[in-house]
């Protein structure tokens, strides 16, 4: 008897594409000291909270002061003053009806899309977009669900849904049965959307296939168009199929701060090995009562207050802000006669590279002659090469000087 | 195809012990609507979070409302100036040296605990002492490294390490082989710790058999005792076979605002199955980067206010109050004939039920007679039957009022 590590982090491919990303930039910084580097690539916000938020924030942290008003423990799924207020703005307002006991508070988007597989069975087939948020993928790996990474950078095991120009990044449904397919609309990199006649086919295929969807909503905030649904359970049985993830990240600037939700319908069902109906509410409470302790009580306060009308309209505020800096980029790049995709809908623009030139030398291109920092494509999956991400959250005039720069390029 | 639940799910018992508890305390207050119940049986703190620690907390969040001082993503193993302030308080201090890399900070150590069984390989065979925290079980069970529970109420393939007052609540060495033992000290739910020579016993056991100790020191500013080590690490060679966890929670009031840390030293190494050595601590880094995002800016500049010359007199004068409720209890009960363990360094006190009385017995005339709540020892584990657990974390007034109650029951 020894101690046998979980072989299955030996099937992961490091994670290259942020760090190759930072040794790119550190070699060029290093090799040009004086150079204005504009950060357009990892997609953390640059605005503060606004005033709203600190000011429940500060309150909160105050009450924690007290011994009248400090707060202990809380409920592991988060308190039922912010459950409301999330299923009040974010739910009913689209004509979406949940119970507080359907909604799970906790520290991250992240975190759920990451653990929420651990209450599925490891011999699930699973469906992923291609190009796609890593977290996805990698945590199934992780788990055994999959086998080694082909020399295509594919898992074996996995079902990748190919999104690229070709298809209007519209993934097509899995030739082959799945049981579990990630999809996150606005999307994450592409930034791309899904009209609610495209996400309903969807939904009839995991009603029809006894299939689950994990929907992450991530960037809801920043749709619109106007047939685009904010919620997938804005589309007639999309309760008994779709566990939806939320976040405060983007929406209101909680990148460092941490909070964000999963919604878990009472009606979603699995299956155990014999076919019997297991409710999936019950399974993902025990996940989160036994192996998390809810969300800093403060840092709920906070959240509680981007509902506020004040907070709304803060965030709002920022929300187009970041937009404006998307409209610019998409403009500024079709001008100079790049594809470009997403930034409607999203803080996300998806360019694809010109001449048909690689994700990483386009990459190399920017950095070295518009000292531009983007993410490559193909770092998010097969499908992302010969694109380029970048991000909408840099100030304005950062964006405008690095629309400049990219402009006077000869492609 | 259709969606496949992790059915190991199915093996848990439900979390019956605090359900039952709070079911038992609402049937009583409804039938006594005027009784004046005294809560003793959840380890939750009662004081409020100490001014340096507010002041540091308040700091932060006026960080946040500013674009110049805004802090986004962090690294998701915590920040430098938390764990280099750990590294210096809680480690050096003890004569163990630590690098940064080896300390990731969290939003809770019930979430490292529950989780850091993830990275090691299902075929694990694991140790617990009984009684037990629940969660180092639960989890375990969740992943599948159990059979179901027998009548004795232990799961079937775990290894249960017996603490009670016949072995003075020393766990033996297991009489089979494991690989990974869980040891809490000082002990919830007992109270009890171990000598640095007793420790030392299972460290040896660790290095012999290529074996890892997950220990879980959440208590560690309790200790009031020279021979009690603070670290497991304070015993030679133990970061070759041991982790660390640790928490502000009860260090520093942190239960409703979340941090804790733990240590996974660079000597640790698992196994793979063809028994070539792995580094451990690459393997927590990966499951932490890809499955969590960092704690919260403002709490881990709340979290580094601990260690401040100001910051660590103000939790010490709340860590002394707790510890004179605990030798109240202590003596109360002593003087009335009990027997009772712990809560010397620690502020759980274990109580022995009197007259051979079952623990929920005892837990009922507690409740009934003396409008007192603890928790029953039988639901920490088969061995914790004929015990009763009561914390020192509850007013002093309240404390003195519970056990003036207590002294009036006849037994």
């Amino acid at each position: 008897m020894v101690v046998k590590i979980n072989e299955n982090y030996l099937k992961l491919k490091s994670s290259y594409l942020f760090v190759e990303v930072a040794r790119r930039e550190a070699e060029f910084t290093k090799a040009n000291p004086d150079a204005d580097v504009i950060k357009m690539g990892i997609g953390d916000v640059t605005k503060p909270l606004v005033p709203a938020v600190i000011d429940a924030f500060r309150k909160a942290v105050d009450e924690m002061a007290d011994g009248e008003t400090f707060m202990g423990y809380g409920p592991e799924q988060g308190y039922d003053f912010l459950a409301e207020a999330i299923i009040k703005n974010d739910y009913n307002k689209y004509g979406v009806d949940l119970d507080t006991s359907e909604v799970f508070i906790s520290d991250g988007a992240k975190c759920d899309t990451g653990n929420i597989q651990e209450i599925f069975g490891i011999d699930n087939k699973i469906a992923v977009t291609d190009p796609v948020y890593t977290v996805y993928v990698d945590t199934n790996v992780m788990a055994g669900r999959t086998g080694e990474m082909g020399d295509d950078g594919m898992y074996e095991g996995l079902t990748y849904l190919k999104c690229n120009a070709e298809n209007g990044f519209i993934p097509e449904l899995p030739s082959e049965p799945v049981d579990i397919i990630y999809l996150c609309y606005p999307n994450n990199p592409t930034g791309t959307t899904l009209t609610k006649d495209q996400l309903k086919v969807f939904v009839e295929y995991a009603r029809e296939n006894k299939a689950i969807i994990l929907f992450d909503a991530a960037y809801e905030v920043f749709i619109n168009e106007d047939d685009v649904p904010h919620s997938i359970y804005e589309i007639e049985g999309a309760k008994e199929v779709a566990i939806e993830f939320r976040s405060f990240s983007k929406t209101a600037g909680f990148t460092g701060t941490r909070c964000a939700y999963t919604v878990v319908p009472k009606e979603l069902k699995g299956y155990d090995s014999e076919g019997n109906e297991v409710e999936i509410n019950p399974l993902w409470n025990r996940r989160q009562t036994t192996k998390f302790n809810g969300a800093s009580y403060p840092v709920q306060r906070a959240a509680e207050a981007t509902y506020s009308p004040e907070g709304r309209k803060q965030i709002l505020e920022v929300v187009d802000y970041y937009m404006a800096n998307a409209k610019i980029i998409r403009e500024s790049l079709t001008d100079i006669g790049l594809e470009v995709y997403g930034g409607v809908s999203s803080p996300y623009i998806w360019v694809k590279t010109p001449n048909d030139m690689d994700s990483w030398d386009f990459f190399d291109v920017l950095l070295n002659e518009a000292n531009v920092i983007g993410t490559p494509g193909s770092g998010f999956g097969p499908s992302g090469e010969g694109y380029l991400r970048l991000t909408a959250f840099n100030t304005l005039e950062n964006t405008k000087e690095a629309m400049d720069r990219i402009s006077k390029l000869e492609f």
